[in-house]
């Protein structure tokens, strides 16, 4: 997706250690055009997909899932937990995922309540690097007996594996920017063509 | 606003502890129909307002906020963490504040990119109970120079108090359901009219 792309290579910001920083437009202040735009680069990648459900995970994966719905027939989106809370009671299906962000492992939690069999479920999410955390929400639903329709990535950091790896696991990924290189050095960013 | 109250009667729990459960549709499954309608009935209340921010805190307020966005001119939304991560650097906005669904305090962060003396701020949260979260919006928006132009909230627990410090305040609050009282022996739940 050019668009975002452009907004990549004129806002972001590559850090030591892996890090792209598009907090600009993404995931700290959010251009919600842009999400618009983005759920219908997703929704055209997945026409021919029956889905009745979005799953994303908190905390930046939200706005995208939730403004990316309307173009899934406003779909209603459902938010993996990253803590427990007394807002969260009865059965879950649980998982656990280490972040690469965060640096520390953390539970990914959903209530048995709104994940079933027959979900048939588009998982979405702002950045997709390891992907350990898509692993934990395809866990999730395999544990509630959902299928998984495809997985709608904002940025995927091509150069560190998980996209692949889950394209290899036969999931139909589409990410929107695929990032192949960058150098904090000189700041430059590669994407996949 | 009717279909929210409508929403909560229908598939709201009332919990002991004050604890009202709307999992169902707004802080953990989303419905993205509702959250829009509720955009709408925000942009209404607020119509004289030049508002060029949404400020929300994660992780809740953000699908509301980002749907919510497209009824105030696609109008940039920033949600303020709750922890560090290597994804924030530089200057931040910060203060710290209590939880009541979490029972703990925690920081509320904003990098001061995304926080500007000049701002017109529309704070958005899904609940507001005793207002500690929102006074920590507040502040950090004292903190840029910004000015609170409103506050939009979905469920407002009016017997907490907090809403009523927030309008003896000063600042225009408009919450789109306000519980009265509620009991978890009966599960009832009286709104304010």
């Amino acid at each position: 997706m050019k668009e975002l792309e452009e907004r990549i290579r004129l806002q972001g910001t590559v850090k030591p250690g892996n890090v792209l920083k598009v907090d600009a437009f993404l995931n700290h202040q959010c251009d919600v055009e842009l999400f618009d735009h983005m759920g219908a680069a997703w929704a055209e990648h997945f026409a021919g997909k029956t889905i009745n459900k979005i799953l994303t995970i908190e905390a930046s994966g939200i706005g995208i899932a939730c403004v990316a719905a309307r173009h899934f027939g406003n779909a209603p989106v459902v938010f993996a937990k990253k803590a427990q809370s007394i807002n969260l009671d009865g059965d879950q299906y649980t998982t656990t995922v280490y972040s690469f962000t965060k640096q520390k492992e953390f539970p990914v939690i959903v209530s048995k309540r709104y994940l079933n069999e027959g979900d048939h479920v588009l998982l979405l999410d702002d950045f997709l690097a390891n992907g350990k955390a898509l692993k934990g929400l395809i866990n999730l639903c395999h544990d509630a007996g959902a299928t998984v329709e495809g997985i709608g990535i904002a940025v995927e950091k091509g150069f560190q594996g998980g996209g692949d790896e889950l394209r290899a696991a036969g999931y139909d990924v589409d990410s929107l920017a695929i990032v192949e290189s960058m150098d904090p050095e000189t700041g430059t960013i590669e994407f996949r063509s």
